[in-house]
């Protein structure tokens, strides 16, 4: 069987990773299951000269084993000499934090990028080292052209009145407590899907979507030329998992995005930003509608709710791997037979 | 009293740690003397698309009291955790070492080159950090244009029975052991000096030479279009240092480099290099003619040797210190009257 994934960076990468220990343990064992996963790279930015891929390379570390489990992102046993060493020189900016394990990947990848391998070349050559080749892991940056989300956000003292500033500025620096007004994929109207995407959506046996953040996230990768007529076109069933329980976002801050959407933040009416190709969606048991039959709801856009009978939390590896089993199991219920 | 010097690393760092010390301690307080350091750019390389200034880091770090004394280059308690990672990734070349707060200085020293500074720029902010100024030091690279030494050395399998390669992989990953034949300064043609170098040797009081490698690093900085005019041609008086001790370089692979360009390893035979622009030369008590009295003796290009009265070895900072006020006493007693 052949998986394709869409993910952004934490949530998406323990699900994933839980998505292939299900499938390791189904009959017939690992090389039955090809799973390929489609990166965000509108995270992606440029620091000291260097380019970060911040949700690859949480893809790469926690399908590598090399994740700082309790943060979910940056590298285990991280140390953080250079970044003292860079804010001695008085380099900017500072609001963001790099470990040195972490910087030499951005090293590598931007030497790489220097010497005119495209980013999806080098993503192949980092994944391999984290072995994710030997687990019928392939990872795919969704684009190979650089696309950067930037975030208008109101300030009086711009022209306008709002200004756009970098996505990580917004979400890691000010932890996106200013309002977003709108989100905007700098380079998209240039960016082609990188090599293997759409194939990889248009020929899978499955398509899940993780409970990655709708907007910045997922909704990134839909932006990409193609990406969202091959979901609509492909033969797979696709399903996704809602990335709110309760209303709230399992982690990051998936509600401040949908605010400046303007989308409820629901399970129902993130589903529904999805229902022209989804035909699963896996929410909460309290996000299902009172006194619902599993599988019988269905949101205002038509799309069919199904609750799982466990929460949607993933607080650690066997947890994610259940929940993976079950989107899986609900994606195979719905191929058409 | 305005001192300008010449030089490379390892020898010239110390020797210039030294000097500045003599001068604090010279009645009137260090106020009184202002350094100005041209440093060799040549051995500069760009390793994992960073750029690397070796020399230029050598005198930072040897200056600003954070070099390793032991090895007399690189930082003092260093680490090498972002080496190890790049040989994990494969990233290529091995042979060259950095430890992870050198690596610091290549990142941010990119960065700014990127962001359009010159060479200067990017050095007076980083000796900022090292409190260069502060100390009266002003280090300038010999050139803001990239300049990169290259060897030329027989290999039977290449076209001509020749080849070139970078002055790194040649000293550093071959220790030198294979004869150069000669030495290139690629990029020297399109090279102009660096701000304020040919004014720091035009209107300095003392121009002193430290024992740096007269072939790769010294000589390299003669190249610099004017700077041997400049020399020629300053008012100041010039002394340098024979960096040869009884035929054999104090450090390093002066000998092979010499040997490249046909000279004899000799402090006379240096010091003639030199001939054209030099008014004193310090010499090793042993390398002086026999008998000859101090300052007496002439070498076959009718060079003045003065022989110090201690070896020119510097194993300590007390020692370049008085080695280093030895050469400066040497140049006020040549200074026209």
């Amino acid at each position: 069987m052949r998986i394709t994934t869409l993910s952004g960076g934490v949530g998406g990468a323990r699900f994933i990773r839980g998505l292939r220990r299900h499938l390791d343990r189904l009959p017939g064992g690992p090389g039955d299951h090809e799973v390929t996963v489609i990166g965000n790279t509108g995270d992606d930015i440029t620091l000291w000269g260097l380019r970060v891929c911040p949700d690859l390379d949480t893809l790469l570390y926690t399908l590598g084993g090399g994740i700082h489990e309790g943060q979910g992102w940056g590298r285990a046993e991280e140390s953080h000499r250079i970044q003292a060493e860079l804010a001695a020189y008085g380099a900017k900016p500072q609001w963001f934090g790099l470990g040195d394990l972490d910087l030499a990947t951005h090293i590598v990848r931007s030497q790489w990028l220097g010497q005119g391998l495209t980013l999806s070349e080098v993503t192949a050559r980092l994944a391999s080292r984290w072995g994710l080749p030997d687990q019928g892991l392939t990872l795919l940056p969704m684009s190979d052209d650089p696309v950067e989300t930037h975030v208008v956000v109101d300030d009086p003292e711009a022209d306008g009145g709002q200004r756009a500033i970098h996505f990580q500025e917004w979400w890691v620096r000010m932890q996106a407590s200013v309002p977003a007004s709108r989100f905007v994929a700098v380079g998209m109207d240039r960016a082609t899907a990188a090599p293997g995407v759409l194939e990889a959506i248009r020929t899978a046996d499955v398509v899940i979507l993780p409970p990655s953040n709708p907007v910045v996230s997922l909704g990134i990768i839909l932006g990409v030329p193609g990406v969202r007529d091959a979901l609509r076109g492909t033969a797979a069933p696709v399903v996704g998992v809602s990335p709110l329980v309760g209303g709230a976002p399992v982690r990051g801050h998936a509600d401040a995005c949908l605010s400046a959407i303007g989308v409820e933040a629901t399970a129902g009416a993130v589903g529904d930003l999805f229902a022209d190709f989804l035909d699963g969606w896996l929410v909460d048991p309290g996000d299902a509608p009172p006194g619902s039959a599993a599988g019988s709801s269905r949101t205002p856009g038509g799309l069919r709710l199904t609750a799982w009978d466990r929460p949607l939390l993933m607080p650690d590896v066997a947890s994610a791997t259940e929940l993976a089993g079950a989107a899986y199991d609900l994606a195979l219920s719905l191929r058409p037979t």
